[in-house]
């Protein structure tokens, strides 16, 4: 009976095989009896994946240089601290005024267990800890669908896990499924039915500790009041709570999930140090790329001044949607494969408290609230639990929601997120603030996207010539894997770019 | 249609206010005016619930002793780290040999965010992180139910969750549900149940990505192979992987949960901080308990000398399992109730690595893995991710499951521990095994139980003469209240027995 049960579970150390021989890093000794040696490289785009190119190829003494448009490397991967300035594309200009210690992660904020970016993180002794994707004590609030007050996501649970157990039960009971199941089957089901629900003796929902309490079991005398007013089977599949419940059965979004201690750009920096500061040029806005049958030639600009760099190879890591629009003879099918990958929208707003009133006031520590807003998510903190500040993040939305907010000044957006953000969680999200920062990817120069649509999917004919050499142009980016936005898209498309170009130097 | 729905989400500010107002600690100036002054108070046992007596009178100038029988403060809160030495009351003894920076809470282990545990560690400075209580790539294992190989938390979910919304969708669909709920509400309910269970066109459930990949997805080229091998309805059920599932729901276990940075322990390692060492007496066994019309008298033995303390009051914060054991003046009722707690049973044992193979193997950074097996539950480290050792749980048992690995000598506790986790976690639970600690309560001396089993819960009638003072001898302790076995417990306990006792004094 349980002979495909070994077959669904995972032998134990079958996955781990398979994940680590799926790369190799370039070794010196490679070289070894080839009478060939590592090759010149310029990469194009000091992001997450021009840096992990740049990584890896170094491990085989390639000679890297990488070259970034913007004053800083990581690319989306970005952590916003006290003074860190940011001009949007509305010309909006903004200065970070959190207190020390507080930052925002505006792009990446999450690492699932099984990405790469988790050995990465090993790798460069990047210290982790957990970042809270989910939390039985954030909010549900579904203003739109009527809601008047935020649910506790625990409740939600609770009322709709009831209810949905109630009626499956009720209709095995009533012989609905005689003709799905079988007597045994049917009798295991209700007993799984009625833990998951906490039904009654009835087989009804009628409520459960699992939805909390108003007063909180203590000691002796004091047992608690549960939370009282169970609403109805129909109110609360009105009430559109589940619609949240399946975010946390992802395969990238189950928890555990984790984060770099001190922000998300700890990754990058640790790149950008193993990689040698005298490898990357910051502020270099590359205006041209040649590729030529002997080399590549890459033109841009720095300190108002204008240099070529000549070189065995080139990978361009930066935007599809900004190589787009920089010169380049890399072919028409290339260009209309650059087009096709469609820049999305997203944005988010920090919000700095003087206190951390989430904690104190609701017990929430961590986790996020969902909404059917247009601030869309709420993100409490993953850090400094029981600090004297903290920063929330205010909004996380994406496409037209973020688009809305973009148009906005920043004193704007905040005032809208807050005033949105105040129905859920109080006047203390007013009362508290103390400052803001928002940030938008579609808005922001040489980035102007979020992350990349890309019909079909990376697979799809129109971006074939995208995932293999374009003359002696290699191509990496989230955006040519299978994980877009995701730092482990960037992190396997560069290893793809590397393992392809190092076999071609190593055959010669 | 959603007036109700007011009602069941909290006010924002509601919980916190009821909770707040529950407890205000003694304060000197609450003696101006009244003419007196604090009292002397003999505190005997230096468990979570002594120190918090101790340590919330001694806000008000109370003039407290601790008494502790044992050789360190923190009751069943115990950190086990290398060098620590324990005898049991088999006589077994055992001397850990963990590495610099392992830990084994060897009690409590986890906070919930709503317990006023919490707010001792903000009050104290005891630094919180993430106690991973779930993970779904941990594993299931239900070996008496036929599982040939363990299962991750996220394919059980999957499988589970997919096969209940089948049935439920199918039953709605041929009109089971047509008397229960309006055709509306079944339209919402079906929606529901094709996210959460992630249903095919035909309302049919085929397998999921949410179970997981044996290839995760990558680059260009690499979409991943999703685990195959989808079992039926049948076989889901049988193996009664769900049965794990609301564990996660509960108030008390729902994540997101905590932990002192650094071990449990740090708790009563501040709290005897705060208490101060000169009124704290370790190797103190009490011997005897007499109430006196104008005060209390407490012998003990320290030192092989037998001690008498004086004083206005006592608060007995030992378990009362041992106190049942400890002559006294305090009536029949009392020593009725003293034995009507009945000790439990729980063990631990702490299993130190030489590497981290959970996480580079499994991908498994922290979380439980739940089986049928006799060592229950496997806990995977909360902290030290990446690090080059760490410390397992092997097993945590309770009742005869933990008498049994009792009855074993260390060594073979081990073995048996390690003969069963090997079947789940594959070889290297064995091989790099470096060394390991067992713990077992209800044969720890002084202390003999894990928690108590308090028929009819800690209000009932024959527990009544613990809940009041007998005479000038006040009760604490995690069994007299709603949360036996949590610190919570303890502390609201604590609380309890401090404001009853103040109310006195002040009223004179």
């Amino acid at each position: 009976m349980f002979a495909t049960m070994g077959a669904l579970g995972l032998a134990p150390t079958a996955q781990a095989t398979s994940r680590e021989a799926a790369f190799r890093a370039p070794q010196g000794s490679d070289f070894t009896l080839t009478g060939r040696g590592a090759a010149k490289v310029v990469i194009v785009g000091g992001g997450i994946a021009g840096l992990a190119t740049a990584y890896e190829l170094g491990k085989a003494g390639y000679d890297c240089t990488v070259l970034e448009a913007r004053g800083r490397t990581g690319g989306r991967n970005f952590t916003v601290r006290s003074g860190d300035s940011t001009v949007d594309s509305y010309g909006n200009r903004q200065t970070a005024r959190f207190s020390d210690g507080q930052y925002m992660n505006a792009g990446p904020g999450r690492i699932p267990q099984w990405m790469v970016t988790m050995d990465y993180c090993r790798e460069l002794g990047v210290p982790l800890e957990v970042f809270t994707n989910t939390n039985a004590n954030a909010y549900v609030f579904n203003e739109k669908a009527g809601m008047k007050a935020p649910v506790r996501y625990r409740t939600a649970k609770a009322d709709v896990y009831g209810y949905v157990s109630e009626l499956l039960a009720k209709a095995t009971d009533s012989g609905a499924l005689d003709k799905a199941l079988t007597g045994e089957d049917q009798d295991r089901l209700m007993e799984f039915l009625k833990d998951f629900g906490d039904l009654g003796d009835k087989l009804s929902y009628d409520g459960s500790e699992r939805r909390g309490f108003t007063v909180d079991p203590a000691a002796a005398g004091t047992p608690g009041v549960p939370l009282g007013a169970v609403p109805t089977a129909s109110e609360v599949f009105a009430s559109g709570v589940g619609r949240y419940f399946s975010f946390e059965f992802g395969y990238d979004q189950a928890m555990l999930m984790f984060q770099p201690v001190g922000g998300m750009d700890r990754i990058p920096v640790a790149l950008t140090k193993a990689v040698g500061g005298q490898r990357i040029r910051t502020g270099a806005a590359v205006t041209e790329i040649t590729d030529r049958a002997d080399g590549v030639s890459v033109t841009y600009t720095h300190g108002g001044r204008t240099r070529t760099l000549d070189a065995d190879y080139c990978v361009a890591a930066l935007p599809p949607n900004i190589l787009a629009k920089t010169p380049h003879n890399l072919g028409p099918a290339v260009q209309s494969a650059l087009e096709a990958c469609k820049p999305s929208s997203a944005g988010k707003i920090g919000l700095e408290y003087r206190s951390r009133w989430w904690e104190r006031d609701h017990r929430i520590y961590g986790g996020i609230t969902e909404t059917d807003m247009d601030l869309a998510h709420i993100w409490y903190p993953s850090y400094g639990f029981h600090g004297e500040r903290g920063l929330v993040i205010g909004y996380y939305n994406y496409d037209r929601q973020a688009d809305a907010y973009a148009k906005l000044t920043p004193r704007e957006r905040e005032a809208r997120a807050v005033a949105q953000g105040v129905k859920i969680n109080g006047e203390k999200y007013r009362s508290e603030l103390a400052s803001s920062f928002s940030h938008h990817w579609r808005q922001t120069p040489y980035l102007e996207a979020a992350w990349h649509s890309m019909e079909g999917g990376p697979d799809a004919a129109v971006f074939a010539p995208l995932n293999k050499a374009a003359g002696r142009v290699y191509f990496a980016g989230d955006h040519l894997s299978h994980t877009d936005a995701w730092q482990h898209g960037a992190f396997t498309s560069a290893r793809k770019a590397v393992t392809a170009l190092h076999a071609r130097v190593l055959a010669g």
